[in-house]
């Protein structure tokens, strides 16, 4: 494997920083686009489209034709999470730097350095065993909206004998999985309104009503400190993971202790005590606040009491909750728990229902195959707490969806410094291989 | 009055946008200090000095001598507020329009049309009567380090029989008034950690501690729903006003029905509803928060967790209350009241002590023989919930300071559309001209 080639491409993919919910890095978006379409040729596809916007496109991709071999859709992201803080990282989050054998970047391992394994899995294939097609977004840090509009017109895009999605981590070093469910997510914006403008602090302050102290009231109520979210009927369909899913993640190789003091880097873990780390994590809903503007934030002092104040906020649903209902759930308690002089509105800016998989389709098997031989351990099925909003789009056509990736868990996804172990990324390439290889040596069962 | 030549002029020095508490208005502040400074040769001065400061001076001047007659020290700011938020403007702060008799811009009450009214009185005068000095200062919104500093220094610059201070309002339309107390201030950032970097709340939400909800917690904790402030000892030296005192509130044009539709412009007044609107406005202390940032606050959505939140906060201080003891009340009480696994810091940017004014010296008399001669009404005696940092320091060389102004109670200071109503303004000359003639023709007692 040429890894100083690759090294040098996949950083020119991660220079670009294409932050999908900022509007200013639109033309960044576009460029990354671009980038993948370049990919795609790169690896035989001659029908190359960029579908649903301009700024943001979903690249559609077609492998060369293989008779008879089955069909494997690959999807992943361009975009990536904005990098604030910025102060927080070692070198700037879109230089790429090599240090200890990580590379650094955002977008490292969320997705890009991951679409790029996936395709360069393929390249190491010289001539493509499966018929392979491409639905590589760059919305996926923002709702997915693009890709949705897309496959509600036109379906049949994901049609497929299998969808292969790498944006997950390994559970623990030198243990790859695969993932049974991925929790949801409703992201929204609570604003509070208490006056008609800002007041001086001084000429009204201690009869005026101040929009964060009631901003901040209300968002202590909706989660207590006890880590159980007061959102009346949240918690009425989540439902306690089976005995034998509980029995297999006490085998996995997960400490609270150490998941504490490597990962999370806190003093103290928080969350509902009667629960585990893991089912705190993978099989109960969340409720966070991301933010809060209004008032003053500028430097220095300004003795103002703010007539608006706004969180942005997201809760992460899990199994058989929806997010039509959580939502509005959450609209209805805000409205209950503020006073009657506080004007509250609620606005969801992105949602996803929460996922469940099957993985015991055969193609699952031959993941596993290809795992064991590469890197001497197989995959364990495992539940994840992030979000992939497009996924139950992606199964609607039948296909089984194999949710893996090459991440460790200490990537810092959405987090300064994030970045992507390099033997990881070597290691995956020839997994990937191998298994389209192994895909390869099976018929198509869906005649695609 | 040549009206439409100091209304061009007032715009000129209203354009100028002297933010204090923001670095990258530090010309700004030169170039207001130097707007005054020519305004205070105009009026005669010889001696014209900036003192303490390059960006933010105190504009000092000692008027032409008047042998024999009383030196009367004018005190008042050339630094605003920041204008923010500017979209609730309907025109920008710093290009000043007239509506309807009210001049609107940034500064036009607070307190650069005060300062213009206390100098085109001493113009109106032709010959000045009484010896004038001068403490211009561009801190006041920022805690008035510099002058702080200068009257250290120098103590002998307060020296004088009287000290005016025009930086106050009206008690109603009609009602012109002396103050006897004005509450102090402490500004702080208080500032909670709970990790070591932002988390993906994706990965981590459950069970990882989050910055912003442990700040919001706490300030609930920090003040209840009641009003109250619960930071232990606060309360402790806070005086009941007198009798006599609440007897002369109860005379004031004050409704507190009108207070909330006219001027809080809010659904319900809030606070400790066992005292009155003007006890808690005048003799209670408060605590507000004025912004929070952290986490991510750009357009969109970013799924992290905080490790770091802060909120700009203010006490304002009642007569008894020092600032010190406050500031140590209120680190101690965020100690106390956050979780061990949080750490929390509290940094004061700046603050003043409250200041208790007596009312009974002759110039009082004076000033109120003038607003009975112009506007029909004498002063009534009032308490004041706002802060000027430096009056107690203008009074330490025992001149009484004569606490006023020509605001109303609408102005909107430090909020969108602070305004100063013109006819305020054209009285409020011939007051002070009449006042410094007044005075003109009593003899000095401290022979300045």
């Amino acid at each position: 494997m040429d890894s100083d080639r690759l090294l040098r491409e996949l950083t020119e993919f991660l220079r670009i920083p294409s932050v999908s919910t900022l509007p200013a890095h639109n033309s960044d978006c576009r460029r990354a686009a671009e980038w993948v379409a370049a990919e795609l040729r790169h690896v035989g596809c001659r029908d190359v489209q960029f579908l649903g916007s301009d700024t943001h496109p979903v690249v559609w991709g077609v492998g060369p034709q293989v008779p008879g071999a089955p069909t494997l859709l690959l999807y992943g992201h361009y975009d990536v999470q904005p990098p604030d803080p910025l102060e927080e990282w070692t070198a700037p989050p879109f230089a790429p730097t090599v240090r200890d054998g990580q590379l650094f970047a955002r977008g490292a391992a969320d997705d890009k350095g991951q679409v790029f394994c996936l395709l360069k899995a393929i390249e190491s294939c010289g001539r493509p065993p499966v018929n392979f097609r491409f639905l590589i977004e760059g919305e996926e840090e923002y709702g997915s909206k693009v890709l949705f509009d897309v496959l509600r017109r036109e379906p049949r895009r994901t049609q497929a004998d299998a969808v292969l999605v790498a944006d997950m981590a390994y559970v623990a070093p030198g243990w790859p999985a695969v993932y049974t469910a991925l929790r949801g997510i409703a992201y929204a914006e609570i604003t509070v309104r208490t006056a008609k403008s800002d007041l001086h602090s001084g000429e009204y302050g201690g009869a005026a009503p101040n929009a964060h102290e009631e901003l901040c009231r209300l968002l202590g109520r909706l989660k207590g400190p006890d880590g159980k979210i007061n959102v009346p009927g949240l918690y009425r369909s989540v439902q306690p993971p089976s005995k034998a899913e509980r029995a297999l993640w006490k085998q996995l190789p997960f400490k609270e202790r150490e998941f504490l003091t490597r990962r999370v880097q806190a003093k103290a873990l928080v969350g509902m005590k009667k629960y585990s780390v893991l089912e705190r994590l993978w099989a109960l809903p969340t409720f966070e606040i991301h933010g809060i503007t209004g008032g003053f934030t500028g430097n220095g002092a300004k003795t103002v009491i703010p007539a608006e104040a706004t969180a942005k906020v997201s809760l992460r649903l899990v199994p058989h909750q929806t997010l039509l209902t959580v939502e509005r759930q959450l609209a209805a308690a805000v409205q209950r728990l503020v006073p009657k002089y506080v004007t509250a509105t609620v606005h969801f800016l992105h949602g996803a229902d929460p996922a469940v998989i099957e993985v015991n389709h055969p193609p699952f098997a031959l993941l596993d195959r290809a795992f064991t031989e590469v890197v001497g351990r197989g995959t364990v099925a495992a539940r994840a707490g992030g979000s992939i909003p497009v996924i139950p789009a992606l199964r609607k056509s039948g296909a089984p969806v194999i949710l893996t990736g090459i991440g460790l868990p200490d990537d810092r996804l959405h987090a300064p410094d994030e970045k992507l172990d390099l033997q990881q990324l070597w290691d995956g390439i020839r997994v990937f291989q191998r298994f389209y290889e192994l895909l390869g040596k099976t018929s198509s069962r869906n005649g695609v």
